[in-house]
């Protein structure tokens, strides 16, 4: 579709958003843009996506949201919502159908503390591939790593339960799931071989309805990659 | 009151969370957990509060909850709440007298962006902190983190509101009040010289009831930070 191509300085602005509909700036291969792109998959909210060059950002981007950042949310009355999370949790309380968070405070808290935690895990992603860019040694980033995940698994074994919060998908495993999406990109796969019970439920993520709608292929995230980190010239359009 | 004093490793534990109330662990001079305090006093909660020993934690406060950090809550059946903004939000859901997040949406995300923006402005007072005890250049450090209160400022200018989140004070406020009660004993007090609506907020902060419950003299954090920082030995129960 050539509407996914991205707008870059110097382009016209969209147009109003759409009747009924909410407005979606991303980039298609930012895992924090798909956290917003699978909540509204998930509870099937009508969107209109808009991507951004994130290295040459129009103008009319910044007056909007003078951080620049993706995820970013305009409703019909142009309101600016941005982060991913905030996106997230405003899409869910917006649109009732599905709820994805908890309906409790001690529910909601726990959901919180666990995306916290989970905070600590995604910058390795970005450490390891920089690391690897440069020639360095990562088997010391990999073994940390690997210790998050040995943590997310006995996670799972306490709970006795399929996803991270209760027997079906909630809004923390929407929020975890991008960066496992890239696992294979990152060549990081074999670090689910020691922890079976975060790898049942990788494999069951990739059963969910939402998660196929808003994925690409390892091959995909190894292109993009490869034009982002390796020829510091990140593809935004890669395969349209 | 010799309740005040810090629990360290060792201790004995504290008997079950009193009838009626919440309990708080807290360390009485860290920002992040004034932060829940000053939410209890707002909203007039009954609590009781335990201040741990940050350097030498009991093993059983590490059993409640293993990432060890104040403030952490603990309700009568035994749940525990951690990580400062997730313990308000908490109070705030659970205990419906006196809301202190807006009750839309929208209003809900603005603050959190305006947090998530604040989470940048805290680290300064720690580096700025830790490079004046290595006799080093601070005025790199001073002046990044005026341009944050020129931001803040231009804020309120711009919402045309006494505080952060209208003409009376909500979470936001109690959010980014405990660095600003610091101010003077990081000696950054003259940044408010630039910001004269900052400033005024400032003044109407310091009239808060919450904030003068929860507040301590500047000599007071004098003192502490001279112990943490300049002597490495935190006196957690100094001035008791």
């Amino acid at each position: 579709m050539a509407t996914e191509k991205c707008f870059a300085k110097g382009s016209a602005p969209p147009g109003p958003v759409p009747k009924g509909h909410i407005r979606l700036f991303s980039m298609r291969f930012c895992p924090f843009a798909q956290r917003t792109r699978l909540v509204l998959n998930a509870k099937g909210i009508k969107h209109e996506t808009i991507n951004i060059h994130l290295k040459e950002k129009p103008d009319w981007f910044l007056e909007k949201n003078p951080l620049g950042l993706v995820p970013t949310l305009e409703t019909e009355a142009g309101e600016v919502v941005s982060e991913s999370s905030i996106t997230c949790d405003y899409l869910d309380e917006v649109y009732p159908q599905k709820k994805l968070l908890p309906s409790t405070p001690f529910g909601k808290a726990q959901q919180k503390m666990m995306l916290e935690h989970f905070s600590k895990v995604t910058p390795y992603f970005y450490k390891i591939t920089l690391a690897k860019k440069d020639g360095e040694d990562i088997s010391g980033l990999v073994t940390e790593l690997k210790a998050k995940f040995v943590k997310l698994n006995e996670d799972l074994i306490k709970k006795k339960t399929k996803f991270f919060g209760g027997d079906s998908i909630t809004m923390i495993d929407y929020m975890m799931w991008p960066w496992f999406e890239r696992l294979e990109a990152y060549e990081l796969q074999h670090l689910l071989d020691s922890t079976p019970e975060l790898k049942k439920w990788y494999g069951l993520m990739q059963e969910d309805p939402a998660v196929k709608a808003s994925s690409y292929s390892t091959d995909t995230y190894k292109a993009f990659l490869k034009t982002a980190y390796f020829d510091g010239k990140p593809d935004y359009d890669y395969g349209l």
